[in-house]
């Protein structure tokens, strides 16, 4: 720890989001974390960075950085496949890792990483900042406060992550399974997907359909139906796509004594008077309804996001401090996606836990028949500000 | 015809929606019909109808109504499995036939009716009342116009049919594969179905999960999830159930330039200025977005129901006049319907059109397995009005 106690934070990427970590500390948003540190292989963004802050010091790899001495600890924003490479060798360095979402790319190696962090003294985090926004923060709270009864329910159309062709040319490794492994799934719905099961568990059952270039020239997925199954019996579907404009952010949650829903940045609720189930039994009337009052949950109107993350990684360094979300707790969406991708590629539906090794193995045919785009125009920072 | 240039109507089936169409009758709001006649296999629902009406001519079995000479038209509102056979025995002696939904059980047999049609000069219309609702007219013509481009995706997420045991309870024959043939798709959703295919067109291809007895101790489905594919690639979500209480109704419908939404009695349009995959294409932002105005669609207000589609077969009999549902598209909602079953059933995907034989010998497992209900209460009317 560096004396005047705040934590000596390298940055791995200097990428989008690299950047965007970068600024939040030039724009003293981070006060417990001093970034001492920036890694790239891109020579470039490493000038960039040292223009945006002299002091700091420019590694051209990872390794580097990590061995310098000049950091507690790490954030990485590498390009996916990366993530939990690099996240092991940190943590085996005794230096505290912040992964970039998603986790990795298939759940065999984000495996490994949580067995390292397992027997590792180190601080290990991930970065789900929408798990900071009040409005999924009340849904969890709701939801796992038992009080409105079991799941019975829960659709997501999260449609409202439009991209255009110019956005997966912005960089030859997008969007290609060699270079990404993934597209909508990989790349934008991590954070739903970890919502998801945040608030409402981990399914049992997928049945996916991933249509694959659907809506741009691109290898990978950009239209995504999920199919769920919980182990109580709930059911749940999940719509994603970057092809739609204007998108729709709507998810509903049904309890057996209430409706949530999530839309518009409001949280409403449907509160039953009794349990559906018990009601539907007992009744006397064939068409009877339960009374019910609906009303906008109260939110605490907070949505600190990365800075959020960040600054509880560095209270977990320094005082041991909850985290926001726990590194080994990415392995979860990643399981959702994954099995979604098998589910597609076998055309059946997959039981969770799945065989991490056919996953692999599937994967690694498309890699092989991945086509890295060769036409691409330069590397482009675009404004991520709005793009968790 | 009859002297007064009315049709006379014969009613067959006096149970709920039979008992329905008669007080509409004796309400005076089917100026061009007389209902002349009923038929039903229980004398006491022949004496209630006699009871209501004292001139009506009474029948016990749906053959001696047809071939009395007192009736132009029928309407069939038996149990769904005798509504083809009925309309070709009606159709045969040259009767007009009204269906009540749905069509059939299956396919195979609905053919067969279609195929009678096709070659009898009767008037053959089905009861699709939801199709009057100026709300669906409205995304019917707006999606058929083609003025907003192509359809990209169709979300229906349909809960709002809760029924209770006690609803299972109150016939027999109700929810048992060899009485109804069908739950939630066969008897609640057929409307649902048919406008979903009426707005959307039908799809090529269906997975679903349809849960047997998931919410009620019955033998059918009582929560489905149903995945379409359409020949242009675009896709569709179909969620129900008779389970959630308060459901919601809320049909969101993606074309290339603009978002509709059916939700609350209202139809939101989201018109954008371009279509989106010209502007994905050639956008030189990422992250671009298209500019659009949302507003409420004009509505006529109308919504008719069941006078309105009776009004209208009467003036199709009397003048040649249009139908609101040709007889012949109430296969549409049933094909997907089946497909679903079929679907859930064998566990794979299903290309349509599918194998009506397969499917027929499929329903017959379920017919053999079935288990009508031994005790159960006493078969009651309730007040239908809000059921459609």
């Amino acid at each position: 720890m560096s004396q005047t106690n705040k934590v000596r934070l390298g940055i791995i990427g200097m990428g989008n989001m690299g950047s965007s970590h970068l600024r939040f500390y030039l724009e003293d948003e981070l006060p417990e974390i001093t970034v001492t540190a920036v890694a790239d292989i891109d020579p470039e963004r490493l000038e960039w960075a040292k223009e945006e802050c002299p002091l700091i010091l420019t590694f051209e790899s990872a390794d580097a950085l990590i061995n310098s001495g000049e950091v507690d600890a790490v954030i990485i924003a590498t390009p996916h496949y990366f993530h939990p490479e690099i996240a092991i060798k940190a943590m085996k360095a005794g230096i505290h890792v912040m992964c970039e979402k998603p986790a990795g790319v298939y759940t065999k190696q984000v495996k490994e990483m949580n067995e390292v962090a397992k027997n590792s003294n180190t601080v290990f985090a991930i970065m789900f900042n929408q798990r900071t926004n009040c409005l999924y923060k009340k849904a969890h709270e709701l939801v796992n406060s038992g009080e409105f009864g079991e799941l019975k329910r829960v659709n997501w159309i999260i449609t409202d992550w439009f991209r255009t062709q110019r956005y997966y040319d912005s960089g030859g490794w997008r969007a290609t399974w060699s270079g990404e492994g993934g597209g909508v799934l990989l790349n934008q719905c991590p954070h739903n997907l970890d919502l998801w099961q945040w608030i409402c568990g981990m399914p049992v059952k997928i049945f996916a359909v991933c249509h694959e270039g659907k809506w741009h020239d691109i290898e990978v997925e950009d239209d995504v139906m999920i199919y769920a199954e919980y182990e109580n019996g709930a059911t749940g579907s999940f719509v994603t796509t970057t092809g739609d404009f204007p998108g729709t952010n709507r998810l509903e949650i049904t309890l057996d004594r209430a409706k949530l829903i999530c839309e518009n940045g409001t949280l409403t609720v449907n509160e039953l008077e009794k349990n559906t189930t018990e009601f539907s039994k007992n009744s006397s009337q064939g068409f009877g309804r339960i009374k019910y009052k609906t009303y906008e949950a109260e939110l605490d109107g907070e949505n600190p996001q990365h800075t959020g993350v960040l600054n509880a990684f560095a209270a977990a360094v320094l005082r041991g401090e909850p985290l926001i979300a726990k590194g080994e707790e990415g392995i979860n969406g990643l399981t959702i996606s994954n099995a979604a991708f098998l589910s597609s590629w076998l055309g059946k539906t997959i039981d969770i836990p799945f065989d991490d090794e056919l996953f692999y193995n599937e994967l690694q045919k498309k890699i092989e028949n991945s086509d890295i785009k060769k036409n691409v125009v330069s590397s482009v920072q675009e404004d991520m500000s709005s793009t968790y």
